[in-house]
């Protein structure tokens, strides 16, 4: 299998884009394409024991940065994130992974790959720590306004995708509302609702915003507004409550002895909440395996996000969104 | 002053309820009207010392539980929560206070007294600890689907409202969307940035989910919809984090000690979410200042919503926003 990662991807790139190859190559025995500066490319794998590994180069002079409009895709052909696109397109790698500008990557997927036939609207997903498991939210951003049958086949991919890279066997299916009960949302919430419990799909009705880390579903389905909403909200009280509390125990000598006993407990917080252990989140819909990580991804989560595109490959991922629209 | 407090509200009524109108009657010098069940509102007064304080009572047969519907507030005419608002509409009381079922007050509330003339929706408001202040965040459910003149309307109430019961001098009005940059959103929501821009609102453009506890604006204006899932994605974040670490910390026999150590500064953290500070969040738009709680407030909580009453009825809030609308 080959995976065509974007090694001008994350914010302190290509250094963990580079590492994070290298750890993949060797865990998963992969050969990992490294799209980017070739110089800048070659001192990092420097670095790193790379022996009897498959970490072949494609040279690009350019690359979208974290803050440019998404309409850079159109015009920089020949950015890292347009060719790494491009080498799936030609089936010269199986999947694409990037910890770019997460609205530049779904635009080059999007127009380099095209969407799934039958699929109405390409839907981006968050991958979320909950409970003891994971939730995977869809949409976050990708489609601010929505239509019934978008939900749906959001439902649909969602599903495919818990089961097939998520590892779980039968997903509950769950609509985000503004209360649980049937009836409650906005028109096209409701009709969303009428149409997924009429389908095969395992679902469990509407969702609200306090079960984000319930473990309440293994998927959460949502217009790209209240998704994105939820997912940047879920992050900023957890980052805002963190600093909160450090701020709070280093006011106090005793507190401060107090957290370092307590540490064990809270690495463990830590451990949860760790995005690197989850690596990145696709944009479903789109023809070709897209994974899109965080720019603040250190090697570990590139890793780990190649990961779980070599779990969608693996799945068939593709090919079981072609058969579930049938 | 008076306030028509429904006694029958809170989850552990009428306790919380006469308890916390005691405290505010003796605090504030104000008249407060026990609306509910005679007996279990004597036998509630008579474990309090009510020497000198105007508690008049006002008997109801019948009550609105937590979980009914909100038709209930039509069947039940002779409900706690009905008998209140028509003591507001009958100019026997100043203002509307419960801890009650926030359907059915929201609902009480609009068929007893009406919208304020030019009002197109009423907006249900939550009052949420944000940095070292506080944010107004409305809608959060009493309109799934808004219009661009409703999120209009929300945004000057909202302002006044900060204004005159929150005390914040010129009111920094944000909207809630899928990103900061102007022209994000939903089209309703990007015109009715352009109305709010265009207005003598101290607009600061748009609010993304990640700002709920930044203290990045005063009021956060959204449809129900989104409003409804960012609170509740916020308070199922913040009580899913303090409980995994409470889990953790008593896994560790070292962690408990050193959470006995750090309790000052978690103590602080409640304090700064403690609801019962807060009090009540209004519903903006009907015609008599109307202030509801959380059905698990104690008696500080209700003692904090009838002052949030207080300051509504002497800042003359209603006459505010009618002119407001000019």
């Amino acid at each position: 299998m080959k995976i065509a990662l974007d090694a001008m991807g994350s914010d302190a790139r290509p250094a963990p884009d580079v590492e994070g190859a290298v750890m993949a190559a060797r865990e998963f025995g992969l050969t990992i394409i490294l799209v980017g500066d070739e110089n800048k490319i070659k001192a990092e794998l420097a670095k790193h024991n790379t022996t009897g590994l498959d970490l072949p180069i494609v040279h690009t002079p350019t690359e979208i940065e974290m803050t440019e409009h998404v309409d850079a895709v159109k015009s920089k052909k020949d950015a890292s994130l347009n060719v790494a696109v491009k080498l799936v397109k030609q089936n010269q790698a199986d999947a694409f992974v990037t910890m770019g500008n997460s609205g530049a990557a779904m635009a080059a997927a999007l127009l380099g790959l095209g969407r799934i036939k039958g699929i109405e609207r390409p839907a981006f997903a968050a991958v979320i720590p909950s409970g003891d498991a994971h939730v995977l939210l869809l949409d976050i951003g990708a489609n601010a306004e929505v239509k019934p049958e978008y939900l749906y086949q959001f439902a649909l991919m969602g599903s495919i995708y818990a089961n097939k890279v998520m590892g779980v066997a039968n997903p509950r299916i769950a609509l985000l509302s503004n209360g649980e009960e049937e009836g409650k949302g906005t028109l096209v919430v409701r009709d969303a609702f009428a149409l997924i419990k009429q389908s095969k799909l395992n679902f469990i009705g509407n969702a609200e915003g306090r079960h984000i880390l319930r473990a309440f579903a293994d998927v959460i389905v949502s217009d790209g507004f209240a998704g994105n909403v939820m997912v940047k909200t879920m992050e900023g009280t957890a980052e805002t409550l963190i600093e909160f509390i450090k701020t709070e125990i280093k006011k106090r000598p005793l507190a401060v002895l107090g957290a370092l006993l307590a540490k064990p407990a809270f690495d463990a917080l830590k451990h949860r909440l760790d995005y690197a252990e989850i690596g990145g989140a696709p944009v479903l819909g789109v023809d070709g395996v897209t994974i899109i990580g965080h720019g603040r991804s250190n090697a570990k989560a590139v890793k780990n996000a190649i990961r779980v595109a070599k779990r969608a490959v693996e799945g068939n991922m593709l090919e079981a969104i072609r058969n579930g629209l049938q």
